[in-house]
């Protein structure tokens, strides 16, 4: 059943390109996504927090959705994130999601009230799936408790997944509390609930314990060992390939993460309009973006065929 | 110039009803803001914290406000918070708002990332500034850091007043902190910037220090006596009447406030729609409205001709 087109692997939550006057610029969007899905991506969560999504509105996001679909990117890769404040806007983007095919949505809870109860949540969640009333929404929580302060507790997914055994897919848990992933792990996993760490640190850790992969930010940059990872996960030296990813996850968080994944794709990409971010980010200073690029360089870091 | 028009006293940042299909219901929310004018209102904060206006999606607030204008509400009236995680968002709502012919605007930071820079956020309202491009703006910054978690700072205020004098009109406090509150009087109340306490609570402190009146949650219900103390606040009881609308304020906050306010005007309204409230907010447990209705009878407390 549905569970077989599931993702699995590295998926991206692809940051995405500004022009200078702060439109969102397609071409640059659909040329990032088949570089990603070339070099080591299975899946691409568009429109994350990596994607200064919630700085877009719902047209912008279903204009680029479209744009990638018809530039040629699959909408079976895509993962889109469409949970927004608005009950009204989340059924929008993710009745738009479905409708285009994407294998899956990546969902935030309502995130301007804190506080707020499971009962309050899981209400959102239910009108959202009853709203969209569609049988192939795949339905992934997003839980960043760091950005959002609204938690997806063990207990609201228990609900969930109890009433909405088909919709509810899995959780990127973002949380970077490792205890947290391994509960999810443990109580979920089992009864085809996916569970992908919001960190390639962890993604070893997640593989070894039924997890499915990771949706990362550095898979912008570094897809490749990243992947190599997932698929590697089960040989000896695998502890060695966590280390490498680790090191280099290591070294571009150092600086603010979205400022800096741009800025690297400007530097290996030739392309310096990739900088761009919109308010309220604001790109790297010049001795972050240089220190960043250094210690890349000196690691060995690179973006084969970035640079066209 | 345009400060002479300037709404001062009491504002209410206006509950949005809902029908049972969780659908903005333009009919109930023409009806008690032209009962809240009536009352003692001076100006109408819709689509603030307490009218679940970020549970709503932009058209539905431009739907909201057109209805409003073509109710017969005067838009001399109001002040719709416009304010948005998106750019895009802010600026369209804004410059609606601005077209129909608001008052003013109040503004939430973008609230999605936390921990941003003052530079990034300064540039989010220049941006609308610059975007709406219409001099007729009049914009309220909204501080509320215990909801949005991205606090507007001393020094964000100070360059924006420095760079858009006209359009920067002053701010509602909602922090809760009246050193914060009395701060901002000091600094920049003698400038044209109007300050708001966000709760009736610091009404009588704030007028005696300058500003210009509350933007406050139980304005929806208790309008008349909070503006009574508004415009007796240098009668020699102005510290009784003070107390009298804290005591008030301290019974309908034992619970959460939004449902409350709307259990309030459901029950001296006749009304019980108006219970509803959109996901991720929940209505009062029963027990709870029976508790705040009771407190409140025993206290007096009355809607006069609210039940028509």
């Amino acid at each position: 059943m549905a569970a077989a087109k599931r993702i699995t692997g590295v998926l991206s939550p692809v940051v995405t390109p500004f022009r200078k006057d702060l439109s969102p610029d397609a071409g640059r969007f659909v040329a990032h996504c088949k570089w990603l899905l070339a070099n080591g991506c299975s899946g691409l969560a568009v429109f994350g927090t990596n994607s200064e999504a919630n700085s877009m509105s719902v047209e912008e996001k279903l204009e680029l959705l479209d744009a990638l679909v018809k530039g040629g990117v699959p909408a079976s890769a895509l993962m889109p994130g469409t949970g927004a404040c608005a009950l009204s806007d989340s059924v929008r983007l993710t009745a738009g999601a479905v409708k285009m095919g994407c294998a899956g949505v990546l969902m935030l809870p309502p995130f301007y009230y804190k506080g707020v109860s499971d009962e309050g949540l899981y209400r959102n969640f239910a009108e959202v799936i009853e709203r969209v009333g569609d049988a192939r929404l795949q339905l992934y929580l997003y839980h960043i408790p760091p950005v959002s302060h609204v938690p997806i507790t063990l207990g609201l997914i228990e609900r969930l997944l109890e009433k909405y055994p088909q919709a509810i897919a899995g959780v990127k848990d973002s949380s970077g509390d490792w205890n947290n992933t391994k509960a999810m792990l443990d109580r979920f996993a089992a009864r085809g609930f996916d569970v992908f760490a919001g960190s390639e640190t962890f993604l070893l850790d997640n593989m070894r314990n039924g997890g499915k992969g990771c949706i990362t930010a550095t898979g912008n940059v570094n897809p490749g060992p990243i992947d190599h990872v997932y698929r590697n996960w089960m040989a000896a030296n695998a502890d060695q390939l966590q280390a490498g990813i680790t090191a280099t996850r290591h070294i571009v968080q150092k600086v603010p993460m979205i400022p800096a994944l741009k800025a690297i794709i400007a530097h290996w990409g030739k392309d310096p309009e990739w900088r761009t971010v919109r308010p309220p980010l604001v790109e790297l200073a010049a001795a972050q973006e240089r220190q960043v690029i250094a210690e890349l360089e000196a690691a060995g870091f690179d973006m084969p065929g970035l640079a066209g």
